[in-house]
This record gives C-alpha cells, sequence and structure tokens, in this order.
C-alpha cells in the first residue's frame, strides 16, 4: 500500500475516503504499513481532525478487524461502559460488579494506561494470578454465569484498534477527539451490548480539558453508537483531580475493594452511582433514578457487590483473598510520606504530573514494549478546598526505591498546590448528562480562572 | 529516552531546549529512539515548525552525529551546492565537473530522491558500477586530485540526517521548512567549503512552493551557513515545470552528459551557468559575473567539463564510456509515445504528477528499504506557452511494462495541461540572488493566477 500520499492529503487538510481508511486499518493490521507512517499521520489527525464520514470508515475498519461478542437469545440485558480516562479513575472496578450484582450484565472490554492516565486493565493485572486475556468463547461464558467479565482487548477484539491504541500512547496522538471515539466505539461496539453508557471526563487531567471538547466527543461517540444500533447515554465527570486518595495500579485496585465493602471515599462513590443509575436505566431493570440509586446502594451494603468481584477475580485466575486482605497485593518497595510545604488551602491537586509521575516511576508505560509496575503510586488524603498546616502529612509515595520516592515527592510538590485563599471551585463530580436527545445540564460548571488551563 | 512528553510539547507549540534536541538526534542515531516516535514528531514540527535555536541545535547535532571533510592546507577553494530538489532536476550532474573544471573543488555530498522528486544520488547511481559511497579518505583524496567527488551520504557524515532524510520521505515530512533547512546544512557543512551556493526552488513542484516561503528557507540556510563561518549565497529557481526534458534517473543522466558536450536543453543550461557563475565569484576565481559566464561557457566547448566527469566515473568505478554512448545506461523495457490530447497551447506541464508517476513505476521510494529502477521516467519534449496539435507526440513515456506504461500516460494526461487560450506566464528560470546583506530581484515573478496552486 502506497500510504505517503495518504498521510500528505491529511497533512494537507483533506479527506480521506472511506475506502482508504478501510484499506489502511486493513493493512496496518496485518503489518504492511509500518508503525512510523502510522504515526506520522496519526499525528497529522490531531491537528487536522476527521471528517464524520472517515470517522465512522475507521471505526468500522477497526471492528471489523476483530470478532464481537454475541450473546444469542441469552435475555438479561447487557450494558457496557467507559471512562475516557483520567487519574485515579478506578470507577470499572467497582461499578462492573456493583451493576452486575444487580442484574444487569457488564461484558467489560477494558484499557491500558495512556498517557498519564490509568488503565483498568492494568489495575486488574496488579491482582495476583488475573488473567486479562481470556478467549471470546470464554469471555461469553462467564458473562452468561457470572454477569461479569473484566477482560482487555485480546487479539480478537478490534485488533485495529489494540495497535494503534498502543502506538498512540507513545507518539503524542493520544489527545485527538476522533480517534479517542473510534478507539472506544470500535470496543465497545465488539461487547454484544443493548445499551451503552459512557463516563466523559474533563478538566486538567483529562484528555480534552475544556467541557466543550467533553461535550464534543459525547455526542460523537453517541452518533457512532446510535447509528449502529446501540443506545448510548454519556455523563461529563470531573478530571480537575484525581477521583478517590489512591492513584497507582495496586492502590486502586485496593481502594476499589475498599469501595466495594462499603468504605469507598465519597467523591467515588458518588461517580460510580450516577453511572450505575443510568446502566439500570438503559437495561430496563428499573424505571427512576431514585429506585436504581436505591437498588444500587442495597447490593453494596448486602455485600453481593463485593462477593461479585470475589467471584469475577476466582473466575479469571487471579487470587480472591485479596477482597479480604488486600495486603495481598502486591506492595512497593519503598513508602514515603508527604507533609504540606505550607499552610494553606488547597487549591489544586493538579492530575497530569500525578499520572506523569506514575509513569516515570515504572507504574506506567514509556514505550509499547515496557511493563509497568503495579506497586508504585500515590494516596493523597487531601481534596482542594482542604484546610492543611504546613508539615502536616497530606499524601504518601510509594516507590521502587529512593530515586522513584523523590521522584515521586517532586511531583506532588508541583501537583498539590497550597495558597492563602482560594478563588477556584473545583468542577462538580457530574456535569451534563448527554443523549442522542441532546444535553442536559445537572450542575453549574464554575466559570474557569484567569490563567491557562496547567496541562503538564 | 522519554520521548512521549517532548513530542507532546512540540505537539501543543513549545519548543524543545538545545539540549533536548542534541539528546534526541544522539539517542534515535544510537536506535534508543524508535522511528514511529521521531515520525509523530517530525509531523508535529510540520505544523508547528521550530524556533531559531532548535533549529540551530538541530542541524549541530545531525552535523555532530558524523564526521567532516578535513582539507588541511590543501590551496584549492572549495564550495558546494546544493538544490532544494525538483523534477528533472539533474543540475549538479552537469555543474559539478563543469565547475571543477573550472578550476574550482566541488566535494559534492548529495541526497536520494525524496517524496516526489529525484535524487543526485540515484541519478548516479544509473551508472553502471559508478559507486556513490566512498570513505571520508577516498572523498577527500578524488578531490584533491580531481578537483570533485560526487557521492551520497556515507555513515560517516551526519548519520543522523540521512536516517531522518529516509524517514521524512515516507512520512509526509518533507514539506517543513525547518526539516530541509537542518537536513541540507549539516550535510553542506561537513564538506568542508570555503563557500556555499544554494539552488532553492519554487513553484508547483518545489517542497515549498510559495516565493515567501522559499526566500524564508534561503535566509534561513543563510543564516545557519554564515553563522558556521561557510559564507553562503542562494539563488532563487523555477519548479513550476520540469527542468530540461527528462525526468527519471537514467534519462536525465544521459540528458545530462548531452549538457556536458554541449547539447544540453536552454533552460538547463541558464541555470547551470547561473550557479556556476555564483561558486566561482564566491571562490575568487573571477571577479565579474561576465568573465565566470565566459570562463564556465569556454570550459564546456573546450571539452574538459565532459572529460571530467568521464575522469569522476572512472574513478568511482563507473562505466566512462557512457559519455561517449549514453546507450550503455540501463534502457526501460517499454517505451510508449504520448500525443497531445487536443490542439491548443501548453498550459502547464505539472511537476509533482510526474514525481509521483516515476515513483509509482519504480523509478523511486514508497518505503524506506524500496530498491529503484533507474530505466523508467519520461522524456517531454513540450514547454508551457508552446504550441501543439492534437495527436503530435510531445512525451514519451519509458517503464517497466504496459501497466507501467498506462500508469505514465495517465500522469502526462494530468500533468501537460492545454488550453485554447493561455494566461498565466511561467516563472522566470531564476528570480532571485539572496545573500547574507538581503534579497536582490533578478526577474520579475508573475503574479499567481486566480486558483489554487496544485500540489498533487
Amino acid at each position: 500500500m502506497f500510504v505517503a500520499p495518504l498521510i500528505e492529503r491529511k497533512r494537507d487538510g483533506k479527506p480521506l475516503t472511506a475506502e482508504e481508511w478501510s484499506a489502511l486499518v486493513a493493512a496496518f493490521t496485518a503489518d504492511r504499513v509500518p508503525d512510523y507512517q502510522m504515526a506520522a499521520l496519526l499525528m497529522a489527525v490531531v491537528f487536522r481532525g476527521l471528517e464524520r464520514p472517515e470517522l465512522a470508515a475507521l471505526t468500522d475498519a477497526m471492528l471489523a478487524s476483530g470478532q464481537r461478542l454475541d450473546f444469542g437469545d441469552w435475555p438479561l440485558p447487557r450494558v457496557g461502559k467507559h471512562s475516557t480516562g483520567g487519574v485515579g479513575d478506578k470507577v470499572s472496578l467497582v461499578l462492573a460488579p456493583l451493576v452486575a450484582a444487580s442484574g444487569v450484565a457488564v461484558p467489560l472490554i477494558a484499557g491500558r494506561g495512556l498517557a498519564h492516565t490509568g488503565g483498568t486493565v492494568d489495575k486488574l493485572e496488579s491482582i495476583p494470578g488475573f488473567r486479562t486475556t481470556l478467549s471470546l468463547a470464554e469471555i461469553q461464558q462467564q458473562v452468561q454465569r457470572l454477569g461479569c467479565a473484566l477482560v482487555g482487548q485480546s487479539t480478537d477484539i478490534a485488533p485495529a484498534d489494540r495497535r494503534l491504541y498502543a502506538l498512540r500512547d507513545v507518539t503524542g496522538t493520544v489527545e485527538a477527539l476522533p480517534l479517542i471515539a473510534a478507539s472506544i466505539m470500535s470496543k465497545k461496539l465488539a461487547e454484544g451490548l443493548n445499551a451503552l453508557v459512557l463516563d466523559v471526563t474533563y478538566g486538567a487531567g483529562a484528555f480534552l480539558p475544556a467541557p466543550a471538547q467533553a461535550l464534543d466527543l459525547a455526542s460523537t461517540m453517541i452518533a457512532l453508537g446510535e447509528d449502529r444500533g446501540c443506545p448510548t447515554t454519556a455523563l461529563l465527570t470531573a478530571m480537575d483531580r484525581p477521583l478517590g486518595r489512591a492513584c497507582g495500579n495496586a492502590l486502586e485496585t485496593e481502594e476499589a475493594i475498599l469501595a466495594l465493602r462499603g468504605e469507598g471515599p465519597p467523591d467515588l462513590m458518588e461517580v460510580t452511582y450516577a453511572l450505575g443509575v443510568e446502566m439500570l436505566l438503559a437495561a430496563g431493570v428499573e424505571k427512576t433514578t431514585t429506585k436504581a440509586k436505591k437498588k444500587l446502594e442495597n447490593t453494596l451494603a448486602s455485600g453481593l457487590a463485593a462477593e461479585k468481584f470475589e467471584q469475577i477475580i476466582e473466575a479469571q485466575g487471579g487470587n480472591p483473598r485479596i477482597v479480604d486482605d488486600p495486603g495481598v497485593l502486591p506492595q512497593a518497595q519503598v513508602v514515603e510520606v508527604y507533609s504540606a510545604r505550607r499552610t494553606g488551602i488547597v487549591a489544586r491537586v493538579e492530575p497530569r504530573p500525578i499520572g506523569r509521575a506514575i509513569v516515570a516511576m515504572g507504574g506506567g508505560r514509556a514505550r509499547v514494549e515496557d511493563t509497568v509496575d503495579p506497586s508504585v503510586g500515590f494516596v493523597i488524603s487531601v481534596k482542594p478546598g482542604a484546610r492543611v498546616l504546613g508539615g502536616e502529612p497530606i499524601a504518601s509515595v510509594y516507590a521502587r526505591d529512593a530515586a522513584g520516592a523523590q521522584l515521586g515527592c517532586e511531583a506532588l510538590a508541583r501537583a498539590i498546590v497550597i495558597e492563602d485563599r482560594v478563588n477556584e471551585e473545583p468542577l462538580p463530580l457530574v456535569s451534563h448528562r448527554v443523549t442522542r436527545a441532546g444535553v442536559e445540564q445537572l450542575n453549574p460548571v464554575p466559570r474557569p480562572p484567569g490563567r491557562p488551563a496547567a496541562r503538564k
């Protein structure tokens, strides 16, 4: 395939045809287009975008590169979930077992860490023995038996996306709306769903920080889903600070277990319940928000959600003891307490320096072939608005060695901004609900403060 | 090396430091930065450009990645030459022997075909046996013996540029002013020169079609040269149509030989003499344009230039008989005559479709590892402004097979535009002279016609 002219055309702002996208994706998947050409094309897409027919063709080509789950006439409703990512976002680990234990099947094909954000698959793999690679048949059987499977993208499912995703992660081509939309939807549309609920993050730690971009992404994905017969809704959620307290694979898995046992931090629970309500409504198993919320709370309180997670872990080869004793998770070699540098009010907890530091400390990938150390990360016990005293412990750094710990402390010094007076308000945890019909604003979004958004 | 954040920074329009460019180039050359990351970074540079300190650092890093020719106290002046490329541009093959036979040494490190343009090295390699890869010592000895060596970039000279050049060629990242400037100057500054003369092309077939861009590129390269102790001047020349009649490696070599024997087409000779005059003036061997031109004409008429080319070919292992008998050059399997599709006036001969077709016919590279068939190409006997009759033979297609010939004919049908009336004027062959002191306009440039520049 003669790719250079296609790269040049996109670079010059002209669209490729649907046929060209299909051929390109097929050739790339078959190793007939080298990574360096695809990387250049992706960067051109970052600057030039994709027109709507190009996006549809790219999504369809990635979907068609693999197989799809097929539940035949199995009666239980299946609802998918996906988050556009962030720092400390362990919602899927809580939500999937919770919704499955509430009578809605959740066949969850999740992603790995991308740039500064964590990935559900990397978090799951911090559980000793846990297999995130199941065959399509295994996934289907497990979903029909337990109502849930938590897996990574096998080579069966959208292999073209899988390779593109890995390449984007290391080539600065993550932050592009159409690439994000196509990547997510090509996986989600392979899940054999009756409906899909999207968690679209925004704020400094999200790939697309501006609310307008997040709304645009939500609408783009909803159109892709609905046009392909999958009713899709989205909630816009805050990623201007980490969600919960733990950031890092094993630490987040531990926090998710605490949440399933009823001890989750309030922000994590608010987002989890909001998405869970949408999933129960989309499945048709509850008719009102109030009833759906109640059902989820009851499932959690009864211990059924934690038990479901235990069953899933056991079914996928992991050590189910971690639900009772998270100490079985991998532990960092070095733990260092981080104290407030001064007295004042926490103005911001910036997600990007935290996510970047986790990668640099060995808990994420700088290159496609890197392996991840699940034990490194942070637990940050303060939120924007908190009053702190200079010298007061406000976080812990979990590292492989002293150098990593120092790197982590430096990142926290950049990330946790303490001031005398705070003019900025954090974003509301859940601000908008988007459906095919349009956008419903649930909570007011504060005006952005008079400084450029910190993105690094 | 952790490259993704550097790619992202450039993507977001912020500069890298000089140290980062140095480290990046060194790591890339040592295979510690994969091609896909460099390709993404290069595409970001296409969109974001390089600030002046970045450009200087990139050029110096590429230069420092290899060695430099060093002629010690050898007395003969050495003047370099480089063209920013085009279609049918075989000037170097005529100019280097001609200037060398006129008493100025020309150590010429040339490039390969890039995107739709041909490369001097590919043209030289159409000569049976000709070695374009000489060691630094061999180049120096040959220059001191014959006044000229015509070589490709060995692994000794700017190896970083060599790898980047190959990568850019296949990733749509050729058309970027700072990358062009750094690539050229990193090679030219390794030639051990007393002065450098640049041929900066513009028009639809040049990498930078607009005259303003060409002037910008010329000034950028002049500043890079002068800042590093190499007096540098540039002429702006026309690339809105192919130069001469032949396009394709062996065909252009044949035309260059005809030119050295006094039978060159007028446009090729005009550009060759203009650049040759600059080289003799820069070397200080002649003081006026008139005297320099006279000297070059005498050298050509005396047969010394052709003889010099013969000596160079022989010294570099090629078959010197081709100067007397160009029939020794590789011959295409299929030759097809192309006739005017209608009666009228030739409005344009578009270089890009012609250059692209040569690549597609096997005479250029679609991927780094592709080999080149030297025999394919075109001889186009009409120029813009020529009156033609429908059915009149106006070109020949040289191809490997019938499919290639058809492809070539289709390209000519797109490239050679015949109209009833022609409002456009072609560009003057040589329009501007640029020195450190500023820009001197030699010939008026017609206003661009009221249509978007055809770039493909």
